[in-house]
């Protein structure tokens, strides 16, 4: 055995078969030719374009290393699938790209595998590929998500225009309770949090629910969208940077949990850092004032939650953020970086 | 800063900015949207199909942590593009998702998107899309890569029949003699080799070719196809398993470099280790015997260096490697794994 290059030996060829046994189960595609080729063959259907985003997740930075193995399959996939639905896009089919520390467990490996079937089952998609390698430090996980929208259908961050309305998907701030939860748990004191809102929040950090659901009517009234994975704040100033637009988002607008409500009464300073936390995986869209009442009207119908957080400007290309009398809140942070 | 998620300070975004303005040069083709959307949107030529692969590189496992960064960038994309050509699919776009520590150096990101650069020019695509994380082991790197081929012309490793002919390009054994020299310099004169022949082989394990060159060759005539990246007995035997045929390959034919066959002549017994080594990125094609001429005939037309080294049969699904005189040759170790 050479450094960097090792032999397939005995146990090595049970792990590969275990990884095997494991994944193919996932890989329902035809086009996955059964994860046993070198790639997998598509035919998207005709007509549409092909939206395609990888992201990786590793640990220590995007999960704790203690997290179940199955929430750590479902964040790896959640994560690019919210990349796809901000951009109106139909979850196609993923890739798996797998760096695993030697000594990964056969029942960790069936544990992440659970995790991603069952967000694969709910998106309707397939695993069609990926690779399994060796990582000389801790597990990092890059998934590769494919969506389909009809052509020129396709919402991007270009495309807000003064005047929009600024709506946001579900709750803020979860994932950065529940994070702050696991690294300590006195905190559920403090902020008078019950076991279930403490159990909520570290869901919302686990196991974040990208909005697949919420894609169609993204592509139907938005003219730009993004998702939010790296705070609310940060994530709508990229937006206002690629249109060339600013924004006024009103705080006592941004709508919370009840449990995330309860630790804001006990700690209101807790406020600048909800708005600019990541991995909240909810959409903004930027929709037409033509569109609204359209727009409010489909998301009643469907029950699908949107609020609407502040209206799209001329001016400095970021969002400005005041409370209830119309004040500047100063942010140390307006947004979350991994790297 | 809170374990796990950190904060974006002035130095953070000095960071991304330099990424920024490292990676944006890569992203020439509109779908990329400049690299400043949470996708890329493609629309792919009627009639085709895509080909998709994934790949990891990881520092310690794939490469040194001292190899040069531009070769290290030139690696990452060289595995997947090998992987479409292996298919018969030309190159249509690729995704880098980067997993670096953060000591990274300016430096070292320009060199890493600098071996990048000038593969995906020779290669024809641009940089579509990915995404930069923090790492807390070491770097990991992984490019997803998107082909192209004509409906129903993609060429499987399932697909070999008995009595096909079995070729493979290039030369085979390099990138492990490259590897060993740069571990034990003592090497080159164990084996009698030249600063040149050093070189050389280095450059196989640094920088190897992925085959794009023979893609339309083996999507033309090939019934069956592999890329080598786990060692020519290893991936053949892939592809028997996959085709449920055997096949006999004989040492005599397999095709060295002149470095490599004076290494050999030193030391014989390096032969086994060689036909099973990693990293050659060469390919395997399963040709029909009446197209044989033909792909003889167009492969030197073209100056495009195939060799035959066996055919395949009826028989338990993996490799028999026989020497000169039809001897079972042994083999310890049929293929390289990383895992």
């Amino acid at each position: 055995m050479v450094n960097g290059v090792e032999h397939v030996d005995e146990k090595h060829g049970d792990e590969f078969d275990l990884i095997a046994s494991v994944f193919a189960p996932l890989a329902k595609d035809s086009g996955a030719l059964g994860l046993r080729d070198d790639a997998a063959v598509l035919r998207p259907p005709e007509g549409h374009e092909i939206v395609v985003s990888c992201d990786a997740i590793n640990e220590g930075v995007h999960f704790l290393k203690d997290d179940p193995a199955e929430t750590i399959g479902h964040k790896a996939l959640a994560v690019t699938l919210s990349d796809l639905a901000a951009k109106g896009a139909r979850p196609y089919a993923y890739l798996l790209s797998l760096s695993l520390p030697r000594d990964s467990s056969p029942d960790w490996l069936k544990g992440l595998a659970a995790g991603l079937h069952a967000l694969q089952t709910k998106a309707g998609i397939s695993l069609v590929g990926g690779d399994t390698t060796a990582s000389r430090g801790g597990i990092s996980i890059v998934v590769t998500g494919l969506g389909l929208v009809p052509q020129g259908h396709a919402v991007l961050r270009l495309g807000a225009k003064p005047g929009d309305r600024i709506y946001v998907s579900g709750t803020i701030g979860d994932a950065h309770l529940g994070l702050r939860l696991l690294q300590d748990q006195a905190l559920a004191e403090t902020w008078g949090l019950s076991e279930e809102d403490v159990a909520f929040l570290v869901e919302r950090y686990r196991r974040p629910s990208p909005r697949c659901d919420l894609a169609l009517l993204v592509r139907n009234f938005a003219q730009a969208s993004i998702d939010i994975s790296d705070g609310l704040v940060g994530d709508i100033d990229k937006l206002c940077q690629v249109s060339h637009v600013g924004m006024t988002l009103k705080t006592e607008h941004v709508p919370f949990s009840p449990a995330a409500r309860k630790a804001l009464a006990r700690e209101p300073d807790l406020l600048p850092a909800l708005i600019a936390a990541g991995d909240d995986y909810e959409l903004v869209a930027a929709v037409p004032e033509r569109c609204v009442a359209a727009f409010e009207a489909e998301a009643e119908a469907k029950q699908l939650r949107f609020a609407s957080i502040g209206e799209v400007a001329v001016g400095d290309p970021q969002v400005r953020v005041v409370d209830a009398k119309g004040e500047n809140i100063p942010l140390r942070h307006r947004g979350f970086s991994h790297f």
